[in-house]
């Protein structure tokens, strides 16, 4: 397996141009002023199938051999990997099995499926949603998209920075969400090579803050029942592929509360008027309640990638007003 | 008072560069698929002061000659209006009193005031903003900036249709809502200099079909006690000076009801994951429940403006899920 590399992001970055769109940079005088610094928001938000996803797993389909297409993908996933491999793999015109919790949002499942993908649920509490993957793979010969262990898919995700720099060539500091690693990994790749000078710094919720731990220890630590509003970031531990990227390249792990987040999708909603999931508002989180210390920025601002917006109103109408 | 010309526009557009951003144009394969059209949205929802409304009030302050600039500006407005001129007022140094009714939402208040406004309050049921609005002028010898109908309010407003047109030069129809006209007035004026060939449709709410009772009867009608969720589009008869550009330039004014508002909002909020008032919904309304024919546009595609994107989390948890 080949590693991952600013060269792997550029060449992802036309690989999924059909699929991915270019997402705009927001900015907000209120949010600049409430923390003190220029803030770029880069909306993979408003991404096609409503996160960051779509650019990892289109790069990873999209280079798989003709051959190898016919006999499918295979993923498996709650929420917003499982909509993007199976955009992809219907755009690829290659069958899509998707692994999915039995419990997971109906909206989800029914967005997957109106993608073309054959949906098998399983029991969270009982099955194995791993061994169920092998056993689909060694039936069907297909091809596995993981959530964010493979440098194809790390690449893939990285084309979000890639873009924020083109647009802001002078950005002083990025921050991203971590799950795997998977964003954060493929962002720090692309921007340590194109501005060496920019800040990286990553955010975890509190209740599923294995990434801030390892980093911590030197080492992976994993922590085995993560408990936070932030879904998309419930990943038990980091990558094997990701953790020693972040190792690299990140200045700090960032640990933010879910009240906070909760305070930062309100924030965004009723200030920029965008709808951001929690997962992916923990990067405004953390700015608004001064994890990031003042002199992070100076005239180039601060990147803050949010990295999905797929949450349903009654979620939202229980945050209050 | 001069008339209003495409020239007006170009002109605003240079102006107006300091406080109105150029917006992004969004676009949803979901929604293209539930109306059979490709639909470009220019989100004003995401615009300085979340609505359109800095670009006229930012275009007419900025034209005010510096020695009246020291005597101040009025307005009067319980929503959009009023935030765009305090914004445009104090970024150019002028004292803005404006006069909003005493039960107008508290955070437009606040908003208003915060960016340095002397708010007049009044009692909507027994007293007329007109005659305090003019008791204020007389003493003060302020500048008034109406809401729509100054030929500088509609030039302003009209940019946005023109950085819409800068970027989709092959659109084949535009659908925008209407108010007093402003908007639709101001952005008619530059499409039909730019591209001719351009169909136009206002969209209205049901309870306040002002423009589109004055379509019909060739004159100007007006609704006394206009009743719709949509509350910037309640003026009650559309402005002297933009009905006979709606005349000559509108093909058709479309009306949807507070239910098919309702819905629009949600959709745009759970698939584009943007929030966009009742108010700026209309445009996707009207397409949504097929008031604009599905032979309304080729290739080329449908604009719609989403106007503004001010409301509350307690007004939209009230619409359910």
């Amino acid at each position: 397996m080949s590693s991952i590399t600013a060269e792997g992001v550029r060449a992802a970055a036309i690989r999924i141009r059909p699929l991915a769109k270019r997402t705009p940079v927001l900015t907000s005088s209120d949010f600049d002023a409430a923390v003190g610094a220029r803030v770029f928001f880069k909306c993979e938000n408003l991404q096609t199938g409503g996160a960051f996803k779509i650019r990892g797993a289109s790069n990873l389909i999209l280079s798989i051999p003709h051959a190898d297409l016919a006999r499918g993908v295979v993923a498996f996933s709650s929420g917003n990997h499982a909509i993007a491999v199976a955009i992809a793999a219907q755009y690829a015109g290659a069958a899509a099995t998707i692994v999915m919790p039995a419990d997971a949002p109906r909206w989800k499942l029914e967005t997957a499926r109106a993608h073309g993908a054959r949906i098998v649920t399983y029991d969270r509490l009982n099955e194995s949603r791993e061994d169920i993957a092998a056993h689909l793979l060694e039936d069907s010969g297909a091809t596995l998209v993981p959530p964010f262990d493979h440098p194809l898919i790390v690449e893939g995700q990285g084309t979000a920075a890639l873009e924020l720099l083109e647009d802001l060539p002078e950005l002083d500091a990025l921050i991203a969400p971590v799950g795997g690693g998977g964003l954060l990994g493929g962002c720090a790749t692309i921007v340590k090579d194109m501005r060496p000078s920019v800040r990286i710094f990553g955010v975890e919720p509190a209740g599923a803050n294995d990434t801030f731990l390892s980093f911590q220890a030197g080492e992976r630590r994993s922590v085995p029942m993560p408990q936070t509003i932030a879904d998309g970031l419930r990943s038990p531990q980091p990558g094997a592929l990701t953790f020693p990227i972040i190792r690299q390249f990140v200045e700090q792990v960032l640990v933010v509360t879910d009240d906070e987040i909760r305070e930062a999708v309100k924030f965004l909603l009723t200030r920029l008027k965008i709808l951001v999931e929690p997962s992916g508002a923990v990067g405004a989180a953390a700015l608004l309640f001064g994890r990031v210390g003042r002199g992070a920025a100076g005239a180039g601002g601060i990147g803050v990638i949010l990295s999905g917006g797929n949450m349903d109103l009654d979620q939202l109408a229980a945050y209050g007003s």
